[in-house]
């Protein structure tokens, strides 16, 4: 059943498992729980092709904050969110000494949940033309990290690959590491604007909220990828058959039925339609805030 | 079964009473098909407080105009669905013989599918302000109907009722006319961005995609109100509970076990969830600009 | 000459005053400067008719703080500057026992200097519609302030004066105190982006960057009026004449001449134009952030 | 004098000099104008390096478009300027027989006079990835040019040179032809809004409102690329210092005291300012809808 799946979080993959199945051969699954901050992080790691091909995930690591209060207007544990992220961030990235990043964020900026990676960009303290100009004292004295940033906009606005475009301004500007900033689909509601997923893995095709579009990954790229992401939407198919799906469970369908079903609920219109919050705008605001934040605090940090 | 619908769409509530209840007491339904263009009109009159009872919708007029390819690119037929709102605007409103006239357009511009009403303001020709400054024959000379526009925002970002801003605006301004554009619900997805609503009867509360406002209608401010709506979204427990609906009355469950489930699915997290298309930034942008070349057409026209 | 200042700012009247002038009569001046934070604060009290004649004011109180840094992204003083706008206003709007405040905010949020007033509304925490829902005890609970806000759009927009929508909304929501923030002009291109002047005179016909509207103050309104401005413009007029006025005193030309000078200039097309530097798109975003800090600061204490 | 003009339009370069040097070498001006319309077209075709000096632009071609009414609202001669924008574009890019171009919206969409470029990209038919997805029967059938875009943003937002994205974009995209929408500087207040500048030349340092960024041209980029611009914006030390001269001259100073004053000028901070209309978000918006029509015209007759 797990192929019915759609969500780009690594941590729905594995919880999609049965609980016994603890050990699934090639993942491992570690969790750390702040009681303090109310904020989990859970990090999966995909070792090896056997492990991939069960998770549907490329081999890497996978960490989740989960942080229920961060699209919240209460400011409690803005700050220990912020800085949970760019530690995750670090242990990704590894010491940048200064080395140069470009940020993309993924993303349509017209269509709301889809605006997170614009959003973060919007902002970004960038600092690599500032460098180019004044130096590496400038730089130094003023404790900058080496950034730069785009927000490319969706193929139906370019008419071209987000690849093609990221891959033609890494040959020009050759920074070192390219982070990605979009909005993912989740599976369940409740991790829905409450979940940041980091992965050393970039982004693969059918990510975010269903644009067919190539991979970004160190594969492709040729130089390391770390995608951050917030789950803003679920896919609408999905919220159909799950919700049916465990009620017929509960109610003692056989499995033959339940496929029958859902089969029945790919084939309807709903297949290109997202379900999100009435509240998306003030949420994509928080969120995208604390996640610039803690990009900036990481850069500075690098120097 | 009816009042587990729902939808601001009074011919989606006409529909959903049984096919051979055809004469509901107290409701009319009469339909126009334009097939060079595509384009259906039907008319929902509810005559009295019989049929209001079994609408759930206040007496008076419904005209719905249905035109698959209103959010479409090709401009085939632009032209013709815009004088076909321009037209049913018309039959609502009377011969508004120049006399001022309010556009209100209701909802948040930083939610996507929920920015419909101040797209179309910002595309309204404006011209009381031009009047009072320069005059009745300027008025006159320019064919210019006579317009004042205002996009209020929501209640969470005014925290008054929009009928408190709007009462009072009117108080002062004296307009012979209101004209309310909204974003609506749908029940069924082929209906969202597809349909134009035009009623005489305002807005209600819990319309639009869920705020919990007051009505505006003529009772609450004074004048006429005219109401013209887009459905732009479909709530997301109804499309849960109306797929499965179907599901369920198909393989022979009894209405019981269809209440029972109906009702469990309201009890969860998606209450508060749209389901609305990806492209919906696009659908936006053509269908304000359809709905707002109506309005400028049909107030020129009024002179 | 002084009639041919245009300006928004108390200040820069006073200052086009001969210096040794000291003492203009109705008309006090004081100053506070904050040397660790680089502060100053002006306050100008006209006192009488014979002041507001000379002036060219209302009669009344403004205040005006001047922090270099304020556009700036370096943070070092903007705890002070947050403070010290909100310090003042209290002493404007006196102890506001948690009692109603409509806060509006002026100008045309598509003309990037001109968007100030629906910037810092966009940021403010909107409380009324949630006291009127859950009550006296959670506004205690919470420190709530009882705010409300709107953006109403300019004149163009609307077809309206807005004026008239602003007295119309108050007869409906009853606020105590209504504080009006707006984008103004200042003589002095230093002045822009550098300085917030609170007074509580309210607004006057052909402030902001020139929109012919009239006046919102107590005598309008029926109510007190705050207005919180920052100049981001710079008349086009204004730069021209001063500029060529300064360079025609120092080489030695006659008032005559310079008097001509003047009356062709303002002849010229651009009588509708205005100056402001290229990166004000930052600035705005920068001074919104504060101003809405300080008002939500301001609020939230006033319980 | 002529080095201190501070102008994008090759024609108000031209104007700068004497109206008896009506020939100057290397440079030849043509004019023509249709009485019906109001439409002026004047074309500067600098030959050789002698008309570069003089002009101090590039060799090339440089097309103006004069219009006064394109900012308008009347729609007189909407349908004439559009067609003539296409017709003089067809002009410059030769046959595209169908064959791809990218087109790039330069500047900053958050600074209104600067936004031309982001919205002419936002209404372009985009149709590269459908041609790649549907194949050129598709192609063919519905008339598409081959047609991609993007707003890069400016070196502010993004710590990259232009030319460095677009280069790498163009590496990895290959189109035949380029072509860069663009704000611009003019000298006069009557160009600003009113004109429309194609030329084949492309776009060099100091260009638009004043950033530093290298050429975009064909010998940057490696292909064809034609600039289409309108000036939005006078720079303020322009529109200072013009006045003044005028006056100046007109009233019988000799050349050292012009230039000992309009150094003067040029040394105070109005260097980073610029002068535009206050109405100017409705300008951008009609001439963006303008110019994006005559391009998606060119391009489907382009196949």
């Amino acid at each position: 059943m797990n192929n019915k799946i759609r969500t780009d979080l690594a941590l729905e993959v594995r919880e999609s498992f049965p609980e016994d199945d603890v050990e699934i051969k090639g993942v491992i699954l570690t969790e750390n729980y702040d009681e303090e901050n109310d904020i989990r992080v859970s990090t999966v790691v995909i070792k090896d092709e056997r492990g991939a091909k069960a998770m549907q995930k490329p081999i890497g690591t996978y960490i989740t904050i989960e942080a229920p209060e961060i699209d919240k207007s209460s400011e409690n544990n803005h700050k220990a969110v912020t800085e949970e992220i760019a530690r995750q961030l670090r242990k990704l990235a590894g010491d940048l000494k200064g080395e140069e990043v470009l940020v993309v964020g993924l993303g349509n900026r017209e269509v709301t949940p889809d605006a997170l990676g614009p959003q973060v960009v919007d902002n970004l303290f960038v600092t690599r033309h500032l460098i180019k100009e004044y130096g590496t004292d400038f730089k130094e004295k003023h404790h900058l990290g080496n950034v730069s940033a785009i927000s490319p906009g969706v193929m139906a606005q370019t008419g071209m690959e987000t690849v093609e475009i990221i891959k033609g301004i890494i040959k020009e500007t050759q920074p070192k590491l390219v982070i990605v900033i979009d909005a993912l689909a989740a599976r369940s509601i409740h991790r829905v604007n409450t979940t940041i997923q980091l992965t050393d893995t970039g982004i693969s095709p059918g990510s975010g909220i269903g644009n067919n579009r190539k991979a970004l990954n160190e594969e492709s790229l040729g130089i390391k990828v770390i995608a951050l992401g917030c789950p803003t939407v679920v896919d609408a198919a999905t919220i159909v058959s799950d919700t049916l799906t465990s009620y017929m469970e509960h109610s003692g369908f056989d499995e033959t039925d339940i496929d029958k079903f859902i089969s029945e609920v790919r084939e309807q219109q709903i297949d290109n339609m997202f379900v999100t919050p009435k509240n998306i705008d003030e949420s994509i605001k928080r969120i995208s805030d604390t996640v610039s934040e803690a990009l900036n605090t990481c850069f500075a940090q690098a120097v």
